[in-house]
């Protein structure tokens, strides 16, 4: 009997929640950004429920309009090297920029995530959206969108090989000789690129999933080149199907183009489920959130993906205004997608901003809508799996964990248990061979 | 009654012990260096006996010939990280580099860490001695000695700007308002130096300790310097207690002439004590741990300190030779002490290797004679505290806390239970007020 198609999830960890009004909601936990029993207590909740990977999401620069859940949290690498300790199946993943940091930091971080962890790590690479970005780092300008994938790719390169500084077998500590290790299996990398030198070797070996996982998020051409090289997956958000459909099959094709199967690549849309015993109980949750948004915070909200662009010189009640090159440097592919909704449909200002921060509407109602959805958009091809956004926590989390999971797990969609305790082996990814390991080595084995 | 003066103690954690051979003990955890289970032990067993701190050194280069547990280890703050979450009391330590990182960076993650340990972070900010370190961030030259207190002398003092970024009492989270934060409680650092430019603010508070401790471990003259103004604890190693008493002395005096107390700046000199029944069993231990080491280990870790400088081109049994600069913009301070210590006793190259490479022999012999000696250094003035380093580990610990502790807790010199949950607080180190606290809040208070 072969199983059927797994479906893989993930959970996003963000303090009160998704929204950015969570914290307002009256089940919220006020302080969870910067609550570390909080965390955990959600992480225990998703190891429970068998879910692959808990997510962390980052950025470098806020300011006074910055959602609240971005102005006061942890730092991912600490906190889900705390949340290693307390957990011992589920994956990790965190977010770090690729505009702003050293490789060789890089990669001993979460190198030594990986193996504190015992093979859980994951790293969203991302290339920061936000312009200000470029003030915490004493750098005149933030680097132009094109460019930022550039340094992304040399740098990923860069961390890969510094992962493979050591061959598995390099470590042979031998009391009675004294000889700690082979030198022929220690390896320098040497890289000299347009971005990066870094001679290596990395001081922290292999884990026992070879790598951490490499995530993607960036949605725009250059994005999805850069995923379909070097990403083993890429976490994305659509409105509709027909977007995911399209976006998967594109993403899987250039994997193809780059010599990969398709199956080296998981494609994990986001989704915010709101969850009621009946389609109307789910809609009054969903306006309960809703409304905790004035039209103030929806507009600061918007401006931030347009780099704190000032939308009050317009009237709200006017068609969403001409806004040309404005927010191409930032979030380049979620801004195109607003100034095209925007002029699809004949949005006002405010409608636009009202729609952008309203909780993903697609995914409201009972448990068996919600699985239903789940299901349909996974055998569409839409997704391998999802990202689980709570518009509140610790409830979004419950209400799916207890009402949607049985479902899928009843439908054969989802584990019951741990295929593995690895974040590779649950995401049914190989382990990459080290660049260096020699084939009678691999003949041997 | 007035509680005598309180010694202080640290433990460092490095695997399977400070000595470079300590693997190839009997006794020794091979793998100690990556194995997260031993480190959990270790800490558990440093917080039952309540030590202040738990220390974790650093490197940012290793060649063939480098120490073996530098070879393969863990970061410092994902290891911390993981540490703050089985633990409760104890003080996590970390040590992280001024000469290859970014302010920002560092300010968060150990602003993150110092939150989710609830305010037991503390941070050994170090410059870097090994020249090699640049080949791994891209720098054509490792900047020299000199310039590389310049810049960790912004690094701290930008560092500690971005920690007062949010006063205490800046979020103040009302539901009803939507109010989240108090904007006149934010602020922006807008610093513009030499080095470094960031603007700010920190998307992470203040910890209940304010703000993590700073350690500082070059005992340079603008090592000392920078101890003197920015840190507060410093951790050093010394020969004798003359040279200890002198360093104490000359650190604290240069604290008071920055117009600071004696008391604001703890010196912690690393001690590595062998503990035996009896002198003689203490002897016997000494000798099997120095006896690890061949002449070739000996010259490689030598070497080390004078940036892999080949001291194989000259005869074993010679006068130590002239060496001129060699290690002046390395570890200076030690390669001093070490050139000046052959001068002065007439070594050979042989004997100034097997000396560095033994383990510090003052500190040998029955639990009553080491805690003697604890004593003598902490009444003399040549210490406020130690850093413990097992010359294998846990044993090293193990026998210390079993036998040391309690003779020094009978003479009333060492805690029974923690005074405190913050690293501060057991430190007897006072918060830092928040540079942009104004004065009515204080008097309120
Ligand atoms: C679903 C999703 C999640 C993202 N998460 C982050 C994040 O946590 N931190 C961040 O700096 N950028 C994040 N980004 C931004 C992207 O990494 C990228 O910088 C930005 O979208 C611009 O690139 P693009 O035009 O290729 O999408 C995310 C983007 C998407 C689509
Ligand atoms: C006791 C002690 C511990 C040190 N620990 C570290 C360390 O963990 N990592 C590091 O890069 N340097 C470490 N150093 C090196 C110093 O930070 C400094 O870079 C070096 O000693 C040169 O500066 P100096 O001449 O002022 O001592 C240590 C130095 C001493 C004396």
């Amino acid at each position: 009997m072969t199983k059927k198609r797994q479906l893989k999830l993930g959970v996003m960890l963000h303090g009160a929640g998704g929204h950015m009004a969570s914290w307002r909601h009256p089940n919220a936990t006020i302080d969870a950004s910067v609550n570390f029993k909080f965390y955990k207590q959600l992480l225990e909740k998703a190891e429970a429920a068998k879910l692959d990977l808990a997510f962390v999401a980052d950025g470098l620069y806020i300011h006074e309009k910055s959602l609240p859940h971005f102005l006061n949290r942890f730092e991912p690498l600490t906190i889900l090297s705390a949340l290693a300790a307390v957990s011992s199946k589920i994956g990790l993943v965190g977010t770090l920029s690729t505009s702003y940091s050293e490789p060789f930091t890089v990669a001993r971080q979460f190198a030594s995530l990986d193996i504190l962890s015992d093979g859980r790590a994951g790293w969203n690479a991302v290339t920061s959206p936000l312009e200000g970005s470029a003030l915490n780092y004493g750098k005149g300008e933030h680097p132009a969108h094109g460019e930022r994938y550039l340094i992304a790719t040399e740098f990923l390169e860069v961390t890969k090989g510094l992962w493979d500084s050591w061959e598995d077998d390099a470590f042979i500590r031998n009391r009675e000789t004294g000889v700690f290790f082979e030198p022929e299996k220690m390896h320098r990398l040497h890289h000299k690129g347009k971005y990066f030198s870094v001679d290596g070797p990395l001081n922290i070996s292999r884990s026992k999933q070879g790598q951490p996982v490499i995530f993607q998020a960036g949605s725009s051409e250059p994005g999805k080149d850069l995923a379909a090289r070097e990403a083993d997956a890429v976490f994305t958000a659509h409105e509709s199907i027909e977007q995911a459909v399209e976006f998967y099959r594109d993403v899987k094709a250039r994997a193809m183009a780059n010599g990969r199967s398709p199956d080296e690549i998981l494609i994990f849309p986001g989704i915010s489920p709101i969850i009621g015993k009946t389609d109307e109980e789910a809609y009054q949750k969903y306006l309960e959130i809703a409304n905790l948004i004035s039209i103030d915070d929806a507009l600061n909200y918007l401006e931030r993906y347009f780099d704190h662009f000032d939308f009050r010189q317009y009237s709200l009640d006017e068609p969403f205004p001409e806004l040309g090159d404005i927010g191409k440097n930032s979030f380049q592919s979620t801004t195109d997608r607003i100034k095209e909704m925007a002029k699809q449909e004949h949005l006002t200002l405010r409608e636009v901003a009202l729609r952008v921060t309203s909780p993903k509407t697609s995914f409201i109602g009972t448990p068996e809508k919600i699985a239903d959805l789940i299901q349909t958009w996974f055998e569409a091809g839409a997704a391998d799996g999802f990202m689980l956004s709570g518009p509140v926590l610790p409830d979004g989390l419950t209400d799916f964990v207890e009402h949607v999971l049985p479902i899928l797990q009843k439908r054969g969609l989802f584990r019951t248990e741990y295929e593995s305790d690895t974040l590779r082996g649950n995401l049914g990814l190989k382990i990459p061979r080290n660049r260096y390991e020699r084939d009678e080595v691999i003949n041997n084995a």
